[in-house]
């Protein structure tokens, strides 16, 4: 039976998730962020009221399904999209959303800078059915003849333009100061972040401290009055392992620790984002530092990228990051293409993307002991041991490259033609390849598991 | 001026890497290693002494260029070639070997089962430069007509034959004993290990204990008349992650310690195998008991795969906890590629499974702080700095991949035809984009790093 919500639970129009949740109300978003992580009502509240867990839902994004992001709940996986100045356009980018979407992104960013970004934007809001996230210096800039000509009103204007359209949460590079500049200018790779980099210039054109930074209390007026969440961006994130864990990026981050506080002070959401390049042995530390400097505030990490050297492979260097950062506390991981350091990712791209991270994210969520996140895996070993193909297949993180793979395999031996011998010991009336309980990897005489099973029943008969 | 070689540094003839290096002899195998890992040939003699450091290398292998296997050396990868009774003939195999070893392979594996096996054994000594493995009771078993007609006799006969012919290591499950087989059998997958399983049900149908362990002895001799390496199989490696780090996995382990021991007494080399299936938060201690169980005798690991549920992408989830159990100490990483569980790997798939584990490797020896591990990064960083594509290529670790991914977003961008505009602050007369300071990705007013350069050129006219 169910019972009726009593009033007092219901949010005041106007709250942000975080002053709702501090009220002690369950907001309809937070009720539904609870049923799919499997979480308390109450116990999600509290996390949201203390910033530990942001539910980026802009009341404008209509067609939203809230997601919760926090180190407490599943580790998310962001997709970036958006076009360049010389490469994609809208009907590319509204494909790669709905690729994005198939293969799992929890949330998406439109990082578009070239022709059409507007209409990308308003479509991917209109589209998405996650939360969905910008840059907004980019299309303030991307209007202006240099970007130099940005000024905190026309910035100012953008945010407010891109808070009333639904965007959920916004990148801003709030944390990085004039101090900062000299620490990041010695690096091998200087500033490797676009928002950074030209914020820098900025500065340093015009003689005056980011206005970000300066006017942080404006924007958080206006995110608080459309719910939206911050991004707290690393503007000074490594660019290679050689500038990795260094003074610019601490520096930084200890800024953003204090954003977080004046955030929650003001009743807005927020996370901050994190490297970058980061070599295997400083990942750990690198969680353990933001949970400490930060409060605590979910922290969403671009990989990170563990190797410099494997260009085209880099959906994998920043896998292998992302796996270790998620296990150690990230809250949710961007995902990085194999394109990285090459090019504009496109379609394809986008997937494998998405797939590395999705296993990155599974395999840290089994590490964190989220409960239940191993059941997928026991069940597809349980097909395995069974060798039921299809449910093998429908319990695959993505059933179309493992059937895919199985075919090519399967033309392969058919293609072999008959052999001269199925020995040794060849179940008799062997059955078809296609649904034989062996693969053609070791064959029937040399399937461990087949051999296995045989045994515990000559065992169990015994 | 180079210094006349001490006459006692000499290896006696027939004497093991692991007995000369005890005798105080610096062998010419020992050397080669230790200018190539860049360490001092005394230190590396103490290893080798020790047992923590093995050298496979059968003096019948006449190409072979030595390789050195240890926790204090470069993360080293396996790639595993071979047929099955149903898939894939002597020319594929060849191919897949000329791959593996474009590829950079740091040893090479026939597991093959199938038609032609000897002639593939045979061209793969003959042509690899790096040590060869295989697993003998394949090819001892893939003549009778059922497995359980297996003798001892057959199985030392194969092994000497292997010996004789060139093979520098080779799997044996000689830990796995008959009252381990009832905590395997309890599993969700039971034995996963082809050899394991074989060898479980010979000694359930004999009632006989395991022949490798009985007769350990008689294996240490050939070993030690030919300098083939031990690679102590792990028949009860977990195949599922509910089955990791069980009881059977680790009663295995034991004995494994103990034959370790058995074997350097023996003056025979030897190298222990580990899993399998580990979630990633099991990995660093699966490694830490193996150095301790094991006297530090170098792990040789399969991945470890860190979820179950990824058929088609198994080469990422095993590079994953290849890279975090190559950071914490495993010596060698056996590769998997992406038809692992779905089919027999053909050449593309050993080029993609070696890509991903060269990657988890390199990752491992920058984090364990190899010297001089990041110098590739560094220059490849510095390239991209100075926006040098070819040099970029140069160092990448798969250059053809790099190259093409690239000209793949060059294409795209190509088509997308002239754009409104190159806005903001195109550089004036823009040069082509294949010799461009930006990539499609961002374009020229995006571009962080020409942004971040610019700066830092105004930083220092200021």
């Amino acid at each position: 039976m169910k019972t009726a919500q009593p009033l007092s639970d219901a949010p005041l129009p106007g709250m942000t998730q975080c002053q709702a949740a501090r009220a002690g109300r369950l907001t309809d978003a937070l009720r539904e962020v609870a049923a799919v992580e499997n979480v308390a009502p109450e116990t999600l509240r509290e996390w949201v009221a203390a910033g530990r867990v942001i539910i980026p839902a802009n009341p404008a994004h209509r067609r939203l399904k809230p997601m919760g992001i926090g180190r407490p709940l599943r580790v998310k996986v962001n997709a970036n999209l958006g076009n360049s100045s010389l490469s994609s356009g809208a009907a590319e980018e509204n494909e790669k959303l709905e690729v994005a979407l198939a293969f799992g992104a929890d949330t998406v960013m439109d990082l578009s800078t070239g022709p059409c970004a507007p209409a990308i934007l308003a479509h991917m809001i209109a589209n998405s059915p996650v939360p969905v996230g910008t840059v907004p210096i980019y299309q303030a800039v991307a209007t202006l003849a240099d970007p130099n000509e940005l000024t905190a009103d026309g910035l100012f204007a953008e945010i407010e333009r891109q808070a009333e359209l639904g965007v959920d949460y916004i990148t801003v590079h709030a944390g990085l100061l004039r101090a900062h500049v000299p620490l990041a200018l010695k690096r091998l790779l200087g500033i490797v972040s676009r928002g950074g980099a030209l914020l820098a210039r900025w500065m340093h054109t015009h003689g005056q401290e980011n206005p970000l930074y300066a006017q942080f209390d404006r924007l958080l007026e206006i995110c608080a009055a459309h719910d939206v969440t911050l991004s707290l961006g690393d503007g000074l994130r490594p660019g290679c392992l050689a500038d990795a864990s260094d003074e610019a990026q601490f520096a930084e981050l200890e800024v953003l620790g204090e954003l977080v506080r004046r955030a929650r002070a003001a009743g807005v959401q927020a996370m901050v984002e994190g490297p970058g390049h980061i070599p295997l042995h400083e990942v750990a530390e690198n969680m353990r530092r933001e949970q400490e400097l930060c409060d605590d505030a979910p922290f969403y990490v671009l990989g990170p990228v563990v190797t410099d050297c494997a260009p085209g492979y880099d959906h994998l260097t920043a896998a292998m990051g992302g796996a270790l950062a998620g296990m150690a506390g990230a809250a949710m991981l961007c995902y990085v293409t194999p394109k990285e350091h090459l090019g504009l990712p496109n379609a394809a791209d986008v997937r494998e993307g998405l797939m590395a991270f999705r296993i990155a994210a599974h395999a840290a969520d089994i590490a964190k002991g989220i409960p239940g996140a191993r059941d997928r895996d026991d069940a597809i070993s349980r097909a395995r041991g069974d060798f039921d193909w299809e449910r093998q297949f429908a319990l695959a993180l993505d059933p179309q490259r493992a059937r895919a793979l199985r075919a090519e395999a399967l033309a392969e031996a058919a293609a072999a033609g008959p052999r001269p011998a199925p020995a040794p010991a060849a179940p008799a009336g062997a059955p078809e390849l296609e649904t034989a309980k062996y693969c053609t990897m070791c064959g029937p005489g040399f399937c461990s598991m087949r051999v296995s099973r045989e045994l515990r029943d000559e065992v169990a008969d015994a």
